[in-house]
């Protein structure tokens, strides 16, 4: 079975393993882990940001990244298909009471005069001002795209004139790293805070690590107790996460390569579902709108051919490339899927 | 002093008062005002809906038939500029706990297919579920808009398959009646909750009422009494609404007018500020973006000239007509702003 | 029918209705409403305090008391009977979260150093600081009794050296006013805020003033907007509630001698339930527990007879007099329920 | 250096590491994760309890347990000193809106009657109701005292009628075990929900265990979710929380005799500050008030000398023995500590 369900799935290797053994591990509650205390800063620095926060989820340092920076009843603008409001439980608003606007972007790019035109600075008590403009880069629900360097150069420069701060979800910037050939640092020096995936595509076994200002990243860790992301001898885990971040960032260009080539092969025998000059990443949607055929008859049929595949809603199937797809993999899930969606195609249109 | 900042600001006239002095009254924490009762029935039989609570401010109401409709963690999905999210100090999220999300119409119309593309429908449980779709009619902050009817018939039918409610912040519905001629009750009828307010155009001194079926109203009472909207013998409150049910709504008429006379005197002159045609309501808004000259200046020099103007940001000016401004007031005040524009204008282009 | 229930029942009086109808009027949201701006300026003076807010509840006041001084996952600490943890919805979690502890006072007097010896001075940054004592003088779930003025210096003392503040939930402080003829000034002098209730004994038909410093009315009159509880014209109200201020808090002298007098008559016929020694203000507890008659049985009887009571549990009855429960209605009521307990506790007994 | 500062600082042994090295794992968001799989049906299996949920800190499993049984604005009941109001940032109220009122019980001994007595059944909408009552044993902040299994049982079964459920803190309900021989499903059998840590005595490296009926776990599961808790391939420490399971509960008597030892030492030569009769488990406290000298002073003298304690305030300093403090280590700490203190108060008092 070719799993592309999603990045998170991929397991720790024979390696990382070895390395989670030797750990050195200490008390992290009491800031006494060495593991944890070298991996936070490892991603602070790679991200050029002055401190790091590790915590047991992406939801988490998305939420922490949001509620260290957004007082309560004050907004974050972020796009409409952004993971933050879409699949993370509302937490912002649930939990940190922190409002969203969303401003609509179909094709998943990202235009900085968008959230711009939408920044709020109230003149009465009861407006809501905006704090946070958040980007996810690359943007999952939004097909995996990548965000511009020249509009981020561009939403960095007038936030500062704002007062906003600008939070990056990054819980596939290494694949974004992989397709631009732009570093973490480059991306890192255009936000106030981002939130890195150990456990996406780098295939750590668990955490996300949050990075920001010395400042924000206090209140996180208090905010992070609270949350009940404290954790004690968790070194375990961030020793896996370093390996991860020594030696699996670069390799993220082949689930890029692999994602093309799943999308090329399926758009050879059906075009109208996907096209392949938009796929960017490790990720690519398959849109049965309009198609008389079904995202769950597809991702069904897939899944008898040994393919696993994400239903997002009844028209959009979702493939992720990853770790623990191999090249080959990606030929054969390619041909796959390509007979499956042709077939199914075929079948609606008779 | 010709008061133009809010249709809020209105007082209650002699009759409303003898009305007020006249109610019966008794604790309505029990259930036991009379006045409060009738209002709570007639309010909800005007907008064809079981059941209405009585409280303190449209933001009370508004918040109340969000929460009441939509669990912490789900989501209302709205327009960039509604109130809900502008102006009602993020209460939706910061107490109630609901995430928004928003379409973005920049000349305040609406279109419904805006929120139904949005509508989320869980996959997975980390996902957030849309439960209400808000409308504001007419649109404040999107310059007084009304939603057209048509419209209105579309998000009522879709949302019917789609499980989605739809509230409506009315806090000037009455004005988007004396406008397009249709009854408060054609409105009510395709929405699942209203928020009427009785203390803008209507003149009453305090109090909006949220409208719905009995069940949700039966919720919302329970949350009232939490947020701390429960009121003794606010009958005194009640009896100045229902004179204001009875005999301002077709006045109302009256503001839009003026509203419409002011925005032509003022295009006249400064033509570039101020489109008349697009004024349907009591609120006209003058955009100072690209002149050189600024809203707050406006508002300034308006004042001085014995006219007051709400400068919403450093370009936009509102100014909102109601029932303690006369026609006379409003040919004033049109010739007025129409002098102070065209003078601000001339010295910025000089 | 003779209406125990509650002090909350009480009615605007013709003379009091009369001082609404000339109400001088504006928007409060503004701050230009001068009813409401007397009301809340002379408050502050009687409870020798700098600043009041007028809010539409007791609820409300209390609970912007607790949010304005206690940050988000701090403590208050109260009686384990206090209203503001028994009857208010749970409002300072469930909105403000503010968490509490309580010590247990069953006979409802005040003793210093329960709340002194539980406070809490964090050490490490998991746990909860104590921000605010809370107590409630007069005690309504602990048999309105009076906190004594000793106690409250002692408390008073030790908070300033400790950082921790002391709010006072006034519903019924003029109730205890009346009984120690020690002032509301003196009352205030010993806090850090105070909740004081318009509706309840004082007859005012609407609302409450919370008082303290003006840094934090001021952070309370913003989270009053975010609670939906800005109102517009309510000086409406305020006008009735300055004239309660005027005229009516001297006379709750009578309300406590009505309350004792009813104690009297049914402690003469069955002493086992009730021990007039302990009413010191306007509420009397009437407690069935290990009589075999229960609470409600006497609570249905009662009204049969035309007298009003709340059983607050199965064995729990309380009364309540008031401004509209005149000397007669309390002989008279005193009669009735001294026969219905007889009767009652005769039948349990045979 | 001897470290008593906690028992959560406990590193993983080589034979841990190795069952985590070699542990199955998965996807544990999409349940595919078999370590963790077999860890939470372990855990239930012991508690005799229908499921399981694996959390990153206990702190996390005690909030889920209760927000997962209390609706927002609902109680729990516990203990004044209560890790959950103590210690835990206040999340049930700060994240989850849950109120809490204590009962007090200065020596840490359990007496079913003080919460029983103050359960609320609401009769108003504005009150609120009790849903749980929560017992820590054995109890931190108490001095590590044991909850009666007698009065345990009169909890269970009383709360049964009253519709009031159970909720275990048993982050070292090992230790009550190891102290009173009765076993994890004796106390399972009298709780609805118990949280279990697998980081402190028994030696995990990270990670607590919700158990409870079925229903109650997939509503934590979803919360857990939320609160930012879903981890990826965590069965890496679940491998290591069940090799615990399997090979440290029984050890745990040794922690308590230890206690037992040092606290006997200690009070040889200064019996005011310490009771070895009511050390029960792995926990003491040495109590300075009314000895002139202080906590602090201690903790800072016991450091010099290699043992290090924490002090909980300016008077009180807990020692707590674990998995890392062996048999000579317990000796020889109980010889340093009882001269430090000799010194000290010899000091203090001359």
């Amino acid at each position: 079975m070719i799993d592309l369900r999603s990045d998170t799935l991929t397991l720790p290797s024979e390696e990382m393993r070895t390395a989670m053994f030797r750990a050195e591990v200490g008390d992290d509650v009491y800031g006494e882990d060495p593991s944890i205390n070298a991996l936070e800063e490892r991603t602070a620095e790679l991200l050029h940001q002055e401190a790091g926060l590790y915590c047991p989820s992406g939801s988490m340092t998305n939420m922490l990244g949001i509620a260290a920076q957004v007082p309560r009843g004050y907004e974050a603008l972020c796009e409409s298909q952004a993971h933050i409001v879409r699949a993370e439980c509302g937490s912002h608003a649930a939990l940190a009471g922190v409002t969203t606007r969303t401003w609509v972007s179909p094709d998943g790019t990202f235009d900085a005069s968008m959230p711009l035109s939408m920044v709020s600075e109230p003149r009465g008590y009861n407006q809501v001002g905006t704090k946070v403009i958040e980007v996810e880069n690359s943007h999952n629900f939004g097909g995996g795209r990548v965000a511009d360097i020249e509009q981020l150069r561009i939403l960095h420069s007038a936030t500062r004139e704002l007062g906003v701060r600008v939070h990056v979800d990054g819980a596939r910037l290494g694949n974004t790293v992989a397709a631009t050939g732009i570093s973490l640092g480059e991306y890192g020096d255009l936000a106030d805070s981002v939130s890195l995936c150990l456990s996406k595509g780098l295939g750590a076994p668990v955490g996300s690590v949050l990075v920001g200002d010395a400042d924000m990243i206090a209140e996180a860790r208090l905010l992070r107790k609270r949350y009940g992301g404290g954790m004690r001898q968790a070194g375990i885990l961030a020793a896996g996460a370093l390996w991860a971040l020594e030696h699996n960032l670069e390799r993220l260009a082949d689930d890029n390569a692999n994602a093309l080539r799943i999308a090329e092969a399926v758009a050879a025998t059906s075009p109208g579902i996907v096209d392949p000059t938009v796929v960017e990443t490790n990720i690519v949607f398959f849109d049965f709108s309009g198609t008389g055929a079904s995202g769950t008859a597809f991702a069904e049929a897939a899944a008898r051919e040994g393919v696993r595949v994400t239903a997002m809603s009844e028209s959009k199937v979702r493939i992720v490339t990853h770790l623990d797809v191999s090249d080959d993999d990606a030929l054969k899930a390619g041909e796959i899927l390509a007979r499956v969606a042709s077939d199914l195609l075929g079948a609606s249109a008779a």
